[in-house]
């Protein structure tokens, strides 16, 4: 299984995805500066992944305090938290992991320096070891919704890579897969940043799933001609309407699938649902340098280099082009403000409805 | 004004259009053989440039025939055009410019070879020239559907580098310069070679007009939130029930517009019109190699080198999404079947309607 974020040998690793499929390298983070850097700079990505790097992130800077008291860490780490905050703005589960460590910590205040370090050390592998948990509940969920022999289409990198290391789009599929259904897969490119050519193409193939790779601009006439049965994309944050925000496309190809018929379904760990929102018109949007658009990797100008781009890091699609929302809860249909308030009120559940998954 | 084929000193000239923008380079085209590895390595593309360079190539070989005999000289310029229409399958023009210059030569069996060369460099020229003038007719039609401070999309390069030099979809928009009207542009990349970034983007910035450039996969997100009031396209072949064949991307393009409400036209010449095809299923689609999707310029993989890749270079718009096709004969709508076959039944029209235009 891929591992995008662990901790090994009293170390944060992460894979750096931007290497990749040309080169696997795994890097060390050695401090929240670094962290806020490689989150910056996408050498961990996808919602679930930055929130998982990010609770290592605060453990790490737990064992960095200089000082040797509880109180002045929990200031440091206040400081550490509203610093990695500010590293990207649309995905929720950056700010819900670090919410969730803060928490975690001030809860903590009676415990030595050392017993605190340890503590949310243990803290973020848990948010891992759920994290990869919830992955299995959810892919299994949205299993049921393909058939053996589908063609499932997907954008961007919603895969073990963007997540604790088994996925949500892709998560679906290897779930599929372990039911015994052969699932084939077209794969958007995903411009500027190539996330499906470079991570997804490559994820897939490692998993040995058939998987053709088009560019984001094919995926019309990919969807009119080759049999493709449902989209599923991946969602960096849920209005509590339903509306989401996703890798920019998403909101094309969701208007492309209806036009065509076609199932349209997100993937996503429940943290990703922002039910303090009441809709996608308060998700903020990043928008990234224009240069990623007029370039191809370093020194290659593609565009003049003073035409002005628009490039938006995400796009929100309606509530409306929704088929279901798949979640580790269950599958929400509409109407979303519904479904999505019912699945928050289930307990967490445990492992033992998904014996058969092996883990 | 740009020239994308032109004959000077005695030589067929290119500007190289892959080199664009990083590199303005003009080539000299010495034979046949030449011309269809640029043809085919897109030096020069754009249905309509291909039948200008085509033409100009049938006059580059009667003057490479090594014999001294008029019919000799038949026989070969038949090889070379029979050679030539095998460059690329999907544009009409090509094939027109390759059957007029061969009944033209025909007809000229009488002549000395000495006369037919000439004659040949002439019709080359006349191929040129109409083209020059039947872009600036085309661009005044439909620069009439356009009004100040019109924003428009555009996709690929239907412009002057895909013309004899003055483009048709871009055209438009020079047109409704000329016209006094201010039109702000949204320039797609159009993966995987990148036309809209490397030559639309240029070729506007040349020509003083405001362009956004933006990924393929952000055309959706503009459509809905930028203001866009018209999508302009070129068309590499257009069949008589108004069913059109144009770059990798135009019929996603094409339902996102219907879909936001958009008006969607091709601009295009008459001899892309190809009333023989009863409908668009009749358009053969060239399908390329998946290394152009993998990797960026030399070397620069982007994805893995095995992956399987689906790469159609053209895609059909069925004619229900469009709601005019542009020509040099005036503006059609539905129904198409109808509205061709009217402006083809009208005569050539000479340049006296058009003394506004300077030329």
């Amino acid at each position: 299984m891929i591992r995008p974020v662990q901790w090994k040998n009293d170390r944060l690793i992460l894979i750096d995805q931007t290497r990749l499929p040309e080169a696997y390298l795994e890097i060390t983070i050695d401090s929240a500066e670094e962290l806020w850097e490689a989150i910056r700079k996408l050498r961990v990505r996808g919602a679930p992944a930055i929130g998982v790097a990010a609770a290592f992130g605060v453990a790490l800077e737990a064992f960095r305090y200089e000082g040797s008291d509880t109180p002045g860490c929990l200031e440091h780490l206040d400081r550490v938290c509203d610093y990695l905050a500010t590293s990207r703005p649309t995905a929720v589960n950056l700010f819900w992991a670090l919410d969730r460590m803060r928490a975690f910590a001030r809860a903590r205040r009676a415990m030595s320096l050392a017993q605190l370090q340890s503590a949310l050390l243990q803290e973020a592998q848990s948010v891992l070891q759920e994290d990869l948990q919830l992955g299995r509940r959810l892919g299994f969920y949205g299993a049921d919704l393909l058939r053996d022999g589908d063609t499932v289409l997907t954008h961007c990198n919603a895969g073990g890579l963007a997540t604790g290391g088994f996925g949500t789009a892709l998560g679906v599929i290897y779930a599929a897969r372990e039911q015994g259904k052969r699932i084939r897969v077209y794969a958007d490119e995903t411009r500027p940043l190539l996330q499906g050519a470079r991570l997804t193409a490559w994820e897939l193939m490692q998993s040995g799933i058939e998987v053709t790779l088009i560019c984001d601009n094919m995926a019309a006439v990919a969807l009119r001609d080759k049999g493709i049965d449902a989209v599923i994309v991946g969602a960096d944050r849920i209005a509590s309407n339903g509306d989401f925000a996703n890798k920019i496309g998403t909101y094309g190809l969701a208007v492309l699938a209806r036009a065509h018929g076609i199932p349209f379904y997100t993937a996503a760990p429940f943290s990703s649902i922002d039910l303090t929102l009441a809709s996608g018109k308060d998700i903020p949007i990043e928008m990234r340098d224009g240069d990623e658009v007029r370039s191809m990797g370093k020194d290659h100008w593609t565009a003049p280099r003073e035409v002005p781009v628009f490039n938006p890091a995400f796009d929100v699609t309606p509530a409306e082009y929704l088929t279901a929302i798949i979640t580790e809860k269950g599958v929400a249909r509409a109407p979303f403000q519904d479904s999505l308030q019912t699945l928050a009120c289930l307990p967490e559940r445990g492992n033992e409805g998904f014996s058969m998954v092996g883990s």
